[in-house]
């Protein structure tokens, strides 16, 4: 009988399209989903010339792989893993590999790592980004755990991930245990940022100036030919480019503005409390994802609350030019505060994480990706020990080539009564983390006041509390 | 032998001041400390005269208690009530009142009150604010548990809690299980952002008018005379006047400009989150006192990263008009998302907690007692149903004849490069919050785009996935 390379357990969109690309990169692959039909159907269409084996049961997914085994699971993140893991069990021994593909949060995985340690099955934690097109045709892969694990699975992961522009496969070790649920919960975080910014720039250039979704259009589809070319610019262009054919109408003005979320923006600004690393624009992301679902409230307030009444009468090709440099500055500050939430938990949880690869393996394949990863990349390869991304000389320069043209959108958003909690947290961070002085000695000395909570002095050592009163 | 009224575990300046309030009010109260020095130290500077009584073991302490017993735990949040409740409990017996007074954790008190609910113990998680001098002359108390435990303590607790200019004391039921931590939580989140929102407007009238300490402190003496009337208004003035005696120099200029934090600011970020509220105003306070904290790198950040050169040339008089508006339109809008928190969270946890009373017993003893408070209390007594407090007619009408000042502040802090965190989000917030149309249909497009996550639409019912591409 011939056996399996890998065997892929829940053939949803994700799932499904990772056997596929297994499949033409010429490995065996054995498939199971709990309903029997996916299986089949999957099967089926496929054809007979497919390196697929279609299996009924656990049991029988587990006979038909190689050993060590490989497992990926595809299944809802949360308790549906860890039920899938009690029923696979059985059928394990030890040194099979057992990866969670899902988006797991890190601490899950810890746990799951931890009590599979024991009977040796090796359990791997991999963030899979680039939704369903990267996982049929190259999704950038982050896969944590035992590093035993990785060196068997690394050559099939190779092959199945993203290429970068040099070639190089979108997949590395990210480190122990849930190391690579983190990183993927952390790109997340980021990609929500960045969408928040693009959001941002496309309401203030239709408030501002008027436009219409074509005319957006043309605008993030040049702006995609120059520092800001990424994908999520590109598919902005092609979202506002989109023509609902029923009513003729752009599509895009016809969709709801209430946006979903389903977990790990907020996990991010949950976890960066936590560690205490600042990430106010992913924050932003996710209370602005918040407020927006509140759709009924809002068209309510908006009849009774009063904004400024005044219109945009700059010039619109100044404001083009200011708000794509604007949009660019805030999406190094973003990028910023990810990578430092990266650097943080990395010493926290003994993640080890090196920053220049997990750049480099979100260059492709991934929801993020864009030009501005190669910078990054060769910033922290060039200064791996780089405190914040800030301070390497290139973002340094674009920065301040950049900063007023922020400024002077976010003036004008002021002026208009329009809402950019992304682009304002951003430069409140870079204005914070520039200034010398922030006027924290005040609060520390309201909390010495009213709780006798002590205080450190600038001009010597020690810890003080004074008698206010 | 004279039996106690009430005991109290725990003699930090807190737990003692309480006792000594307790005392005041003609109770007899039984005092323990770990340490039996604390104990008898107090004792012996109390004199004899006083209604207390030195014990000196937890056994000791509950046979001196009147049954039903009421025992106030003012030991550290954490293990240290676990233990404190473990030792006690062979002591107790059913019907007997165990009160957690520190800044415990809400979901540690659910826990603590499901444990001892078996035995018929009443657990009484209870907020305290005011600080050690709350404490002594009268406190902000939120008392949550069993109504039964309320009806017990109620008439000990309306003598040493606070005075509302009404007389009305500042102490009610706050609501069951963990209502009363909950409240306490938001409660200091509220609180971290306006300490955030004081601090900023000081920093922008330090760096833009170049103001000393003293001339600062006029200013804030003079706000707190009008609609800015706030305990930390006031003591915001006396810490800016106070003057080291060994330097001759005002005091806070000495004073590190690290802010710390002990968590409840953190957790009313991190449970907003979990139940999908928008409070950034508050997270971004979080944040600004963790960027605060990176003092070291924001010194040599500021010898790298570029900022604008520009200094105020406007009027002064007319910048602290605005800041003045600008400091209140804020103010108002961090409270409106702290009390949209505690509206979710009633919701949520089923805690049936009443907005007009809360902010009536918040507006005397507690650190956020303000003049605005007794408008709060007025906007939910008028309407208990009130969505969003932004849209009570009195605070409508104060942002309708204020937001263009914090416009104005804003601006200039972005031509000055000085990061105001707070005020942007409020005010993001509040333009959010009007606008009937956000740019969240542009978010889920790209959703829709690249993971399939679905849409919906403006002009008709239903869940709708677009091919793209």
């Amino acid at each position: 009988m011939r056996k399996a390379n890998i065997g892929v357990v829940g053939l949803g969109v994700m799932g499904h399209n990772l056997a596929l690309n297994f499949e033409r990169h010429g490995y065996w692959v054995a498939v199971y989903n709990r309903t029997a039909e996916k299986t089949r159907n999957m099967i089926a269409s496929a054809g007979p010339e497919r390196r697929l084996i279609g299996t009924f049961s656990l049991e029988e997914l587990c006979a038909n792989l190689e050993r060590p085994r490989r497992i990926l699971l595809m299944v809802q993140a949360g308790q549906a893993v860890d039920e899938m893991i009690t029923s696979l069990r059985p059928f394990l021994q030890s040194g099979d590999i057992l990866i969670d593909g899902g988006n797991s949060y890190f601490q899950d995985t810890e746990r799951r790592h931890e009590t599979l340690k024991g009977a040796g099955i090796l359990y791997v934690g991999m963030g899979i980004s680039g939704g369903e097109e990267g996982a049929l045709w190259g999704p950038s892969l982050m896969p944590g755990g035992p590093l035993q694990a990785w060196e068997s699975l690394a050559p099939m992961l190779r092959d199945i991930a993203a290429k970068a522009e040099d070639g190089e496969p979108c997949v590395d070790y990210i480190g122990p245990r849930g190391a690579g649920h983190y990183v993927k919960m952390v790109h997340n975080g980021i990609e929500y940022a960045d969408m928040q910014l693009i959001a941002e720039t496309y309401d203030l250039l239709k408030r501002a100036l008027g436009l219409s979704a074509p005319q957006l259009a043309e605008i993030f589809a040049e702006w995609n030919q120059g520092e800001l070319q990424s994908y999520l610019i590109q598919i902005t262009a092609e979202v506002l480019r989109k023509i609902d054919e029923e009513t003729g109408q752009p599509l895009v003005d016809l969709i709801m503005d209430e946006a979903q979320q389903k977990g790990t923006g907020k996990w991010t600004s949950q976890n960066a409390l936590d560690i205490g690393a600042a990430v106010p624009t992913i924050s932003a992301a996710v209370d602005m994802r918040i407020l927006s679902a509140l759709k009924q409230e809002r068209v309510q307030a908006s009849q009774v609350l009063r904004g400024p009444t005044q219109t945009f009468r700059g010039d619109p090709e100044h404001l083009l030019h200011l708000t794509r440099k604007a949009l660019y500055a805030s999406k190094i500050i973003a990028y910023a505060q990810g990578m430092g939430l990266l650097r943080q938990a990395s010493q926290e949880y003994g993640y080890n994480l090196k920053l220049d690869r997990l750049a480099a393996i979100w260059r492709a394949g991934c929801i993020i990706r864009a030009r501005l990863l190669s910078d990054i990349t060769l910033a922290y390869q060039r200064e791996p020990g780089l405190v914040n991304l800030l301070l390497a000389p290139v973002f340094r320069e674009a920065l301040a080539s950049h900063h007023n043209a922020l400024r002077e959108v976010l003036k004008i958003g002021l002026d208009l009564g329009i809402p950019m909690m992304g682009m304002s947290t951003a430069l409140a961070y870079y204005d914070a983390y520039r200034s010398a002085r922030l006027p924290a000695n005040l609060i520390q000395a309201q909390r010495d006041y009213f709780g006798a909570h002590t205080y450190r002095r600038l001009d010597r050592e020690g810890i003080f509390h004074t008698q206010w009163t």
